[in-house]
Parts: structure tokens; sequence; C-alpha cells
């Protein structure tokens, strides 16, 4: 492999994975990425001037997608990875169509997850409103397996209740289970966790569901999905890459940055603030 | 006054008076600029696509203030009301200096309000992370009486709760106690809602808080101040005018215009679609 670089950047498989999501929550995915794939570059963009996509319209959210998307680009991002459920729903095609790169989302590699652990094939998610009107889930769970039965449920108060830090109190508990009464009542066995902000509240919502319930989250699944497609593309990362991570947010960060930091004992280094560009696909 | 039209619009006091807000709360004060000033033309613009500003930088709430404003001078507003706590306590000094009309926020009008209500000089002030870092209630409090002792607490829960529906059930009352407590405990006799969705939890917070408590929001207060500024400035519509409402936001409604539309008995009509300009000042 050539690692030698030339006018237009360094040889395509140096070059960094770009990821984005609509704020933070999305380093779950790079944490599981830096685990999986530690030679690799990573440049991370969180849009948090515009942060929540979940309550917007698809045309809205693809049109900031491709946004941040485009900024990867000028980071030379060799793929891109939407780390972001919302954007996954509602905007991969769109994303599909217009880069240049290979993009990966979190929607199958979280179905797929879920697939693999049910045993009764009766399949709970919870997400933003803007993922579960999208009904992506739904399509990529029946696709892997038709007879799965499934019951999906907004819960627009999970991201800021995350956010406020009310992690483990009576309210939390209170909001979680008025969220997912409906879906015990269904019978499911397994819950994906279709936000990226949700693992933060994992532990609440294992012990308020019990031992009956897998919890499912994408980002490790995302990693693994990410590891497949460079090796079938030929893009790993030579070995003598020695992976970096780069963070950059549209806003400054907040208190939240410092709970996830910790929550996900990832080594974040300094975060860039960059402005998002006009929208140029 | 001469309503004639020239190359530059109409006679100036014929002109709209532009009202914006990051979301639709905002128009809770142009309901009132409707019964106080039925002659008057009003373009309102909502930020939906960029909704909350209330957890953002004082730099990104300035950018998306300044921007906003440029598409109500585009409406050939003859002056802007800031009809969003957020904005007005990060952003009306520097919209102040840069736009060529006249700029009402509605902390001021709300202070005003607060402090003709209370009794003991006991103040509390509730509003978003951004609204009660800037401290702007405090300023503009004490500078109307030095001696009033005030208290302030960000609610960041409030908003999400209020779109989500959830006003009258047992969780909104947990969470609306969880803020307000300390309040409470401070002995507080008035309390500015400063955020403008806040009064479609009123019924509730003045439930809990009992009569011991007098609750004050800025809409009429701020509309108040606009009908000083246009009589001040000669700004008065013609009463052959007939008022028009234009209402526009950034991304399509969802179901909290409704709810709003209904709370505040607005005829709001036809909702206008509008892309956010990229920033001219």
């Amino acid at each position: 492999m050539n690692s030698a670089t030339t006018k237009s950047g360094p040889a395509k498989a140096s070059r960094p994975i770009g990821v984005f999501d609509s704020g933070i929550g999305g380093l779950t995915v790079v944490s599981a990425l830096r685990t999986l794939l530690p030679n690799e570059s990573i440049s991370y963009i969180g849009d948090t001037a515009r942060i929540p996509y979940g309550s917007r319209s698809e045309a809205t959210v693809q049109r900031y997608s491709l946004e941040i998307a485009a900024m990867l680009l000028e980071d030379q991002a060799k793929t891109v990875v939407v780390a972001c459920n919302t954007a996954s729903a509602v905007a991969l095609s769109q994303l599909e169509k217009s880069l240049p790169v290979t993009v990966t989302g979190v929607i199958l590699p979280g179905a797929r997850a879920a697939i693999a652990k049910t045993r009764t094939g009766n399949v709970g998610v919870i997400g933003t409103r803007a993922t579960i009107k999208s009904g992506a889930y739904e399509r990529a769970l029946r696709s892997l397996n038709p007879d799965v039965r499934v019951t999906a449920r907004a819960c627009p108060l999970l991201v800021p209740l995350i956010e406020e830090g009310w992690l483990e109190n009576a309210i939390a508990d209170e909001i979680i289970m008025q969220y997912l009464a409906p879906l015990v009542d269904e019978g499911i066995d397994t819950l994906v966790l279709g936000c990226t902000h949700y693992p933060l509240l994992r532990k609440a919502i294992a012990r308020l569901l019990g031992d009956g319930v897998a919890l499912v989250d994408s980002a490790e699944n995302c990693a693994n999905a990410v590891r497949e497609l460079l090796v079938r593309e030929n893009l790993c990362a030579p070995e003598t890459n020695g992976g970096t991570l780069q963070v950059a947010l549209t806003d400054p960060p907040d208190n939240f940055l410092r709970v996830a930091r910790e929550a996900l004992q990832l080594e974040v280094g300094e975060v860039q603030l960059r402005y998002v560009a006009a929208h140029a696909l």
C-alpha cells in the first residue's frame, strides 16, 4: 500500500474515517471504532449548533446531513459513518447518492444485532420523533426477518433528560416507564436503543425492564460494519498509520461533553470549533 | 401620514412590525400585539430549523438572531421585536448596534412587570440555560430596583416537556417542583416565566406554587413597550391599515403549532416555509 502524499492528499487508505452526529452522542460509535480499528484516524463532527435533528423535518435533516458530510469530505474522509440514528433513518440514501465515498449508517447494524438477540421475534425500538416516524428500523428488521414483530415508540424527552444529567433519579425512572410501559405490555424480549444518546440511560432502562429484555445499541455493530467495508474495499489504514482522533463541534461544547467523555473513557483531546459551511453538494 | 408606496416600499408607518423567536413560543407576544395594536401588520419568523436557542453558546445565538433579523428587514420591518428570552438576553445589544431600525426585547418589559408585582422584593426567574447564564434578568431587575433580591434557575427540561404536550400530569408536576423547590425555599413572592414557552405551563405552576407567588410573563408588557415606542417615533400604522399577520417558520410546523394556536386562540392562517438566508449583516 502506498502512503505517499500526492497533490490530492494522502493515499486513500491512510485518510481518516469521517464520522458525524447531530451532537456528541455519536462518540459512542467513535469509541467502538477506536477499539476495533486502532490504526484508523477519525475525523468527527458533532453539529451541536443545530442539535437536535430528531424533532426536525426530513428535508431539513437531509440538508444538514449533506452539509456536515461535505465538511468531512474536506477532511479527505475515505468513508463516511452516520453515527446518528435520525440522519441514518431519513438521509442515508440521499447521502449514498450524493457522496463520492461509501456511507455506513447505524440502523442496519442495530437491526442485525436485534435479530441476532431476539428469541421470540418480538422487538421494541425507541428513538427520536424523526427516526420512529421514518419507519427505518421496521424496514431494516423486516428485511432481515419478515416474521419479526416490531413495536416502535418515539421518546422525545429522553435526550433532554440525558443532557440535563438526570440519569438515575425518580423522574428519569418515571419518564422511562411512561414511554416503555406499552412496549413491555406488548411482550418485547429485545429493545433497540435507537438514538446514540440512549446508552447513557442503559443502566436505568436495564434495571426497570429486568433480565427478560435484552438491550441493543448499534455502536459496536456499526463499527463491525465499517471494518467489513474497509476490508472489502481494501481501504484499511496501514499499521504504521497510528490512528488519531480529531473532534470538531459546530457550537462550543458544554458540560455534556465532559459527562460523555467520562462515561466513554474516550481521549478526545482538544475540541475544534467549526462553523457549518454553506450547502455545497 | 403618507402611505403612498415608494421605490423603497410603503411609508415606514405602514410597514409591518417584525417579530422573531427561536420557535413558535413567541406567538404569545404576537397575540398580545394583535390585541393591543389591531391596525399593525406583523411579520413573524420562528427559527424552528435551529430551535432551541437556549442551550447554545452566546456567539451562535447572536449569529442566528442577526440572520433572522435580516430576513425581517427584507420584509420591510419598521421595528424588530425579539420575542425570545434567550435572544433578548444575549443578542439584544448586538442587534441594536447592527440593525437600522429600533429593537425591543422581552427582558426589560418582564423585569418591569415583576418589579410592579412584587411586594417583598424577593423575585424568582426561570429560563433556559443561556438566558439564566447571561444574568440579563438580574441586571434588568436591579437597574429598576437595586434592592431587589433575585433567585434564578435554568430549567432546560421544561421546553421539551411542553413540546411533548405533557402540561398536566404527574411527571410535569415533579419536574416543575424539582426546579422550583429551591426558589420556594428562598421565599420568592413573584416568579418571572423567562421563556416564551412557559406560559403554557402557567396553570400547573400556579397550582403548585399557590396564591402566595405571582406569575409574570413578558408578552403583554412587551406589547406595551412596542406601543410606546411606535407612538414616540410616530410610527403607528394608519387606521386604514387593517393589520395582517404573516407567520413563517424555517422548518415545517409540527403538532406543537396546533397546540399553541388553540391555547392562544390566534388566527395564524397559512404558515410559510422560509430557509434561513446566509448571514448578511
